[in-house]
């Protein structure tokens, strides 16, 4: 895929991307001299809401850092139907596990909301991994809380109900620490995170409907406000296996 | 865990368990002599149906590879509900994304047919994951095939209702080439398969009629008779980004 806006990294551009690396999950505390091949090849873009970055199954080339804007992942039936895997905003990747043993995307993956996206060729990550132990060892520890983070997605499909996984997203958009009044801001529109989730549109309004009425949550447009965060958490951690705050998300 | 029955393998089982391990997903393929610090250190176990290997959260000391049996992965809810991750067969691990930054499990285990079971310390399999690129990189396959699988997992939660889902699972039974007339047998309770599917006990028999209407397969307790696959495929797999027989699979 190309007619994306592309800005050729610069040499006082390639700093930033450094930072950028450094600030990922990914790459988080790798020394400079570590990154420099992937930074040397690294392109930084400025992608508009609605952009279309692969589909699944395309051949695999790239991967990406995202950082800033959302970036939606997701497969479509052979009916038409979208299912959304997962949302992602700074500092996380995606697009990087094609490289081991199938070069294909496993999912598509469209800007929702306007990005700055880092774009490196996923030939140059597969050389750094099969010669360096400390990237490896990074990677192996990125996949296995992604492993995590996904048994938990599916997990909280399993037992909890649709007003209780609302709960459970509004939690993840807290602060640590946050006990409320705190009004929180939705990162993205309402269909998408009913997607997300894993809910139609109808479902979502009619869960959110009945979370305001058993939590006392008030919403406003893309606005929440929230009086006790520890009411919203027993209403929705009593259907999961962790209990708020959740240690399996990157903080 | 202890109390398990177990068998210290002998100098004469060690060629035993290359082999098994050999036929695994994890060590496919691999030579004997990269593999003889697991095989040292590996223990052959009998378990009984209904034994609890560990449980979530739990300090992580080994991991397992299935011989034979069926072996459930789960979590609790503070509530007490369960969610089950998944249920492995023959040639799968489990246990083993505890090596990668995080000492615990991060879901119980259960056997859940009579099971034999090769089990091997974490500590060895880490530090030939650090020493050896081969096994690092067959690694990061397994987990990257993994993340595929639980991608398509949230993907038919998503999008399939509740007899696709069961189609897709019977489909899953079926052999390479099979047309029907075919004869299944369900490998473990349908109970069991209720909950590794996501749906409430009620839910499953309600869809299993539903899917018993739509596409005319028969069922008798354990046994299912399929007269033609195709047409249980077409019905099941429009609602799926692969098309049958899947991809996705290890055969």
């Amino acid at each position: 895929m190309t007619a994306v806006i592309k800005e050729q990294t610069q040499p006082d551009q390639k700093q930033d991307v450094t930072g950028i690396l450094q600030r990922s999950l990914m790459f988080s505390d790798m020394g400079a001299d570590i990154l420099q091949p992937l930074v040397e090849a690294a392109t930084l873009q400025i992608v508009p809401k609605g952009k279309i970055l692969f589909v699944h199954e395309e051949k695999a080339e790239f991967f990406y850092v995202i950082v800033s804007g959302w970036v939606k992942l997701f497969r479509e039936t052979l009916n038409g139907e979208e299912a959304v895997i997962d949302v992602r905003n700074s500092g996380h990747v995606f697009g990087e596990m094609a490289i081991f043993g199938h070069d294909f995307y496993d999912y598509g993956a469209e800007v929702v909301e306007p990005a700055v996206l880092v774009t490196i060729p996923l030939a140059i990550l597969r050389r750094l991994v099969e010669a360096n132990t400390q990237i490896s060892m990074q990677i192996f520890r990125l996949m296995s809380q992604a492993h995590r983070l996904q048994i938990g997605e599916l997990e909280h499909r399993s037992v909890q109900n649709a007003p209780q996984r609302i709960g459970c997203f509004l939690l993840r958009l807290c602060k640590p620490g946050d006990e409320g009044p705190i009004t929180l801001h939705l990162p993205y529109d309402k269909t998408l995170i009913a997607s997300r989730l894993g809910m139609k549109a109808e479902t979502f309004s009619r869960a959110l409907a009945r979370l305001r009425r058993e939590t006392g949550i008030r919403t406003n447009g893309g606005s929440v406000e929230i009086d006790a965060v520890s009411q919203l958490s027993q209403y929705s951690c009593a259907a999961c296996s962790s209990s708020y705050p959740c240690q399996d998300l990157p903080r």
